[in-house]
């Protein structure tokens, strides 16, 4: 995998965050292969060996189906988010793909300009390298932090 | 622009963040242009198309009457500051000039050692590329946190 | 120093990281040159001058007592770590040696999932480019925070 590889890589990275941050979710299935994974494991669970995921969609179908269950049916408090992301390492895996990891801590601001911590944990990647760009055969989200209400309701 | 420009201008970023961790406010106005702006918006006025400043500085010496008045006439609790930068996106907007995106989250610590949260948010910038190395034409400063007491008295 | 070798130092921090978000603790000193210095300072003495370090380790084998004493002598309650660096500058100062600085902040997370700051603070690095990859000459923890209870017992 040459540099620039490597940086496009990173970058597809910051921009998964920036879709999330700046509330474009009818983009964010577009970050994933049709047939990707998209999985949320409490480290606690993955510590103890028992990987049975908070959330697990395996198509992109299923990613579109849980914008519109974001867009139309749930009822939250509306925040702000911010991501910070840091100590991304990405690693060639086989002729078109790689895979990567990272850490983040997640913010979340109200309308009154209050923020809190929402959470800070781990992303472990599959990733394929398309024509159109990187794209995620698997995300797979370690979350340190699960003692949180709205957990379910927002893409990580 | 080549990759070498790209980190140029991403060591420029890190070095602002760095004098401003130091307390190094003297070389502040440095880092812009003769006649570059510094503003901050709140994010909430930002969604709602109302663009009204919290701060607006539109040349250097505004941004040195800046630091003489932080230095000699406001008094407020002494504090350390710690800039965390990440998803820095730098692009290329014209020959000799880039815009740049990325995220912060800034903590400041008491003299007794004690951290909070001073608040999250985004820079945006159009930076110009000088003989002297980059500037900012124009850093505006997305605050998601607002809520926060002593908001004017630092540049962030 | 060229970009790929930079770009080794850069991993060589992230891979600290993560070594100690993993709990992996008896590869910590390996991150160490045989005589290499492992010290914490507070920045509120740094300020005053008074460097008198909280920690200071002076030899690789120095950290590996303090591993065992970790994982056989200390009882502390088990928290899950997590770091996130951002702000890393590298650069060269002799042939085969380079100085590095980079920002902090450091979660801890109960078994219970609840998430708290642990502290903020800065790295100041003096490395070796050994046979064997970047290796710590003296790693320098500079502490914003140090109002917290269990600052001795594990690695910054």
């Amino acid at each position: 995998m040459n540099s620039l590889e490597s940086e496009g890589v990173q970058q597809f990275l910051r921009d998964y965050a920036d879709c999330l941050d700046q509330d474009r979710l009818e983009e964010w299935p577009e970050f994933f292969a049709e047939d990707g994974c998209y999985l949320v494991l409490s480290r606690e669970n993955l510590a103890l060996a028992l990987p049975a995921p908070i959330i697990y969609h395996y198509s992109k179908g299923m990613l579109i189906d849980r914008v519109t269950a974001i867009r139309d049916a749930l009822t939250y408090e509306p925040v702000y988010t911010r991501h910070i992301i840091s100590n991304a390492t990405v690693k060639q895996s086989a002729p078109g793909g790689c895979t990567a990891r990272s850490n983040y801590s997640i913010y979340q601001t109200t309308l009154e300009g209050r923020t809190r911590l929402f959470g800070v944990g781990e992303y472990q990647d599959e990733i394929v390298l398309s024509a159109n760009g990187p794209r995620f055969a698997k995300r797979t989200v370690i979350v340190d932090t699960f003692a949180i209400h709205n957990l379910l309701a927002v893409p990580l």
